[in-house]
């Protein structure tokens, strides 16, 4: 019998699921909405029909399914696989996912933080393949961030390791929702960045975004890369402060695990070329000269799906250390 | 027949040796002058002998040596036991010094990152002992730093994880001897903590270090202690400002790799609780409000020994698990 897994993305507007084989092909993926208000039970429910669903339209059935991994925002207790609280899902205090879906599904099931499961896809089906040490950011309302040495994830001693965003790089600088002063995601996440344009204008800068602020009475960070394409001086500006920001982040991560390879993901990659040049020239400029790094800094591969071939590929790992130590 | 171990810590002035029971009991430990002037076979012509005497002192001869490890200053192709070079080594260019002891001692020997060496002595046997995910610093002429992850020191793509005096707190700070601006090294190692005294009283700053800067030409590390033990303001401000920079670096690796415990070593620790305290109460001050950290901050508990005893204990690590591979 072949192997098949199921990975899934735990969000709090959808769940996105994808079914895979040994070799992590993908046989067929589904997104759903989570409608997260209806409560825990009703979630699952709502996961343990789409796997069915899914491994039913690639021609399996649930027996056939050797184990499923899920990717699910913090704070939760991984290893023990409980929920503790999220801000996406809100009505989720304390669940035990991991049991739940592993009744439900008659199949081991493992726990992962969103940002290490979408990590973890780069590191071995995208950017990030074969690196051995990689480092994953993920920009988005805030900045995620995953780290791969010597070939595993590193979780830390709570779990919490790789909040990557909440890297201090200006001391007394602007004030990041988790408290702190100065977080690289102060400046460089997708909110920040926009955030960081409505000021300017607000303060008087000229800029073709006046046009849209006024409008929209908002600014988007996708607002703000369309009117640098267009050659706008403050969007340009502002896209230096995020790509200063986010160099100072590869060099501080460099000299901390020394990844082979820095992915960035996330909707603000949308930005393309403009963004990751102004961030490997930062990097440039302000890297050592002790010696030559040769890091790669580049952008994510995988798109959305990441975080579902990352779950099913620890899915996979996770299966196969049980078959190994049943076998000893 | 019980196992023996030899641990040795290769600097520029002096070369520590200790040999171990399999227990990591020390049998007993000497120093010697390394001389590196006389050039590396010389060196370790020296080390083969210390090892030796240091044996026979312990009741053992060289047929009883289990196996040897050496920490070094890099940068070192460590993996393949080979001294690339050394400022504090001048004539070790391309040594392949595991080869050259593992001949001499016809026992296995391991080589490691000086540094790294230190944080495994004070992992397994010091102030981070089963911590499991430790970071270590040594303040010196420069800041050393050493990672460990759920159990593993943290090596990187290229044997230069852990240069954590490199991470960029102040950008556009401090120029670094490194090239980079703002580099923690450049704030709070020994060096930079006189250097930025002497800077202060040559700008006209009142303090009874003044008059030491005036009879010696120069101010130590310890003297700015010294003073401001006498309740010197100047010593008080340079040593806030190491502080501080020290608690912005923790704040930063515990957010990367989340470690349990935070452990600094080297010549600067003799300032003692002082320090220490400061150190603690700018963590406290800065760090995130989102989840309260228990993770301590603390000092080295095994002194200079550290660095034989972490190099023992890694020899012994790889003796365990060639035998272990052996066996199957």
């Amino acid at each position: 019998m072949s192997e098949t897994y199921v990975g899934i993305d735990l969000g709090g507007t959808n769940i996105k699921l994808g079914c895979f084989d040994s070799n992590l092909n993908l046989l067929g993926k589904t997104s759903v909405a989570t409608k997260a208000d209806l409560g825990p039970a009703a979630v699952v429910d709502k996961m343990l029909e789409s796997v069915k669903g899914l491994l039913a339209e690639a021609g399996h059935s649930l027996r056939d399914l050797s184990a499923a991994g899920v990717g699910t925002p913090g704070p939760a207790k991984y290893n023990e696989g409980i929920i503790i609280a999220s801000p996406n899902l809100p009505l989720f205090k304390n669940v035990p996912l991991k049991k739940m879906l592993s009744e439900g599904l008659a199949a081991p099931v493992i726990l992962e933080n969103d940002a290490n499961a979408a990590c973890w896809g780069e590191y071995v089906a995208g950017a990030g393949r074969d690196a051995g040490d990689m480092v994953f950011f993920t920009l988005g309302t805030g900045i995620g961030g995953g780290i791969v040495s010597d070939g595993k994830l590193v979780h830390g001693c709570g779990e919490n390791a790789g909040e990557l965003g909440h890297i201090i790089i200006y001391p007394d600088g602007r004030r990041c929702r988790c408290g702190q002063r100065g977080c690289a995601e102060a400046y460089a996440s997708a909110n920040s960045t926009a955030k960081r344009a409505v000021e300017a204008i607000e303060a008087g800068a000229h800029s073709s975004l006046k046009k849209v602020f006024e409008e929209n009475g908002a600014i988007t960070c996708k607002d703000v890369y369309e009117h640098l394409a267009k050659g706008d001086t403050l969007a340009g500006e502002i896209t230096d402060g995020s790509a200063r920001a986010l160099a100072l982040l590869c060099i501080n991560v460099l000299h901390t695990t020394e990844p082979k390879t820095i992915v960035f993901a996330g909707g603000m990659i949308g930005a393309g070329d403009v963004l990751l040049n102004r961030i490997r020239d930062y990097f440039n400029e302000q890297i050592w000269t002790l010696k030559k790094e040769t890091v790669e800094i580049c952008f994510a591969a995988l798109g959305e799906d990441a975080g579902i071939i990352g779950a099913a590929a620890l899915a996979a790992q996770c299966k196969n250390k049980d078959d190994a130590q049943r076998k000893q």
